[in-house]
């Protein structure tokens, strides 16, 4: 964890015994955080990669009289990771992740989910929420999910670029193969690569054309793509961690909740209603797939919201486009 | 260069003494190779990034009646480049590239050009050309330039991208901040790393959601982006020239030819005529960056190219693509 942590409101559930869908079993610990914890009706958000939950963007405003818990998926720092149980497994799955929140849901004795809401990993976890517990109609356990700037399934273009900032950290000099975390040494260099690998994919070519890095208080372009010590993206994450869970990001494909992996077949039973808010350019989880995904859902919207802040447009620090997103999710919530 | 390197029709051209814009001035050799070198009207076709003369493509068929020269760019590995000359600079400029090609044309007793054409690096040294040789409308030594995904100036978002697999070897352990190579080691897992960044770039989506790595003989998207020793992209490539030739690339703006350094003004001043071939899905070189560009030029014109082999479309390794670009070419010509 980064040394100025934000810990606030941040609560852990141990569970004694958690076996991973690669057989691995664990005592596990999720780490969460309640808004409004006496409301009636019950919404899950999941963290996105890299993200914590204390600056995960929780809808607070209009989902005020709901009884709002951001959850930190497996293997990013928070809950169980490689970065804090070193008998973490070096496989982990979306499967794992939802299991892990819905045990915790039953421990809050939370009956049913409103909605799941996840922005990019987040999203996909909401995926995988509705393909696991929002697929029959007898049994609704998630009525309905909000899947932000994500997919039900990771595309191939998804997993190459992912590629790129894994190998960059990976035959880092200062990863030095893994090793470096024996050691305790922190792999700064690799890390920064990693986040400069990166870098062009978050945002849009609109957005570089506007050098909207400036609203972030950069003055060159070169700045941005390295900052001082300590700034760089990523840098302050954990390699291990980063690895393991875009490794699950490569491998996420809701297929794999059902025997034959039928990608299509899950699509097609999923009851909860879902509601898609891809960003028009975002670079890796397109709009156009989210698009062909409605097609195969049964009760599936798309609002597109259109902004040049790719990827990160839905990620709730473009206030305009955080608005927007919040009147999708009002409109869609009142029905 | 790789061990299987063709030299079939390389010539050398000398140069005793030539200074580069940075003021180092060394001895210089500019490879090229010619076709049909009779004919009076004569083409220019300069490599491009990780280029070789012998797998550039150079429209031989629809460009039989001319008088081609195909020049290796400086840096990149046939012509004075980091990998043959310890003395070369570390910071090296389009307008070196075409100063070292406009002196072999002398030699050659070439008067005009008729065009030159160029893919991508090539498409930008064509650009240059156009801005040195091609704006004085009583002497126009360049009559016309046809940049193949390409711009005029490199955006912010492609001067991101390159950051990435650049980071990647920069930081690899087998780079080892440069000193691999006064041991002569070559950074196998450095440039490796530096082909999986620059792999989700090359193509598009769409050309990964059809799997099309299996036109190219890989039997699935891992063993793509993991291919056998010796066979990943860039790998056989020496990690110097790939870094002198990008970073080229990264500062490539015509607007450096003239004295204020005012792109617009040196973009409106071009007299050769312009023929632009983006395609419609290149992640990097953008059409949307191509139609604006022609907003500014005295006699452009722009045709995309309908593809989804995004970047690679303009490289003449796609049948389809290269066809469509021949006959924009021959029509362009005619006139």
């Amino acid at each position: 964890m980064p040394r100025d942590y934000d810990t606030t409101g941040i609560e852990h559930y141990e569970i004694a015994s958690f076996t991973f869908q690669c057989g691995i079993t664990l005592p596990l610990q999720v780490a969460y955080r309640r808004y409004n914890p006496s409301a009636n009706k019950a919404i899950l958000i999941p963290t996105c990669y890299g993200g914590l939950i204390n600056n995960t963007f929780a809808f607070t405003s209009v989902l005020a009289s709901y009884h709002i818990i951001v959850v930190a998926m497996l293997g990013a720092g928070e809950s169980s990771s490689p970065s804090n149980d070193p008998n973490f497994p070096s496989s982990l799955s979306y499967i794992d992740c939802i299991n892990s929140q819905h045990l915790l849901l039953q421990h809050l004795h939370i009956k049913q989910l409103e909605a799941v809401i996840g922005f990019s990993m987040g999203g996909q976890q909401a995926y995988y929420w509705a393909a696991l517990h929002g697929s029959s109609p007898s049994n609704l356990f998630v009525k309905s999910i909000v899947p932000i700037c994500s997919s039900a399934r990771t595309s191939g273009h998804n997993y190459a670029f992912l590629e790129g900032p894994f190998s960059a950290l990976e035959i880092s000099h200062d990863y030095a193969g893994g090793s470096c975390y024996e050691k305790a040494v922190k792999p700064v260099e690799g890390l920064r690569a990693f986040g400069r690998a990166y870098a062009a994919w978050l945002t849009s070519p609109a957005w570089f054309a506007q050098e909207l890095w400036r609203s972030w208080g950069f003055t060159s372009l070169k700045d941005y793509l390295h900052p001082p010590p300590g700034k760089g993206s990523f840098e302050n994450d954990d390699g291990r961690d980063l690895l393991v869970t875009g490794r699950m990001w490569q491998r996420g494909d809701i297929g794999e909740v059902a025997k034959d992996g039928n990608y299509e077949t899950v699509m097609k039973g999923i009851q909860a209603r879902v509601l898609l808010l891809p960003c028009r350019t975002d670079q890796y989880f397109r709009w156009e797939d989210s698009e062909k995904e409605v097609d195969l859902l049964k009760d599936g919207k798309c609002a597109v919201i259109e902004s040049i802040w790719g990827h990160v447009a839905g990620g709730g620090v473009v206030e305009e486009d955080t608005k927007w997103m919040e009147e999708q999710l009002e409109k869609f919530l009142q029905v």
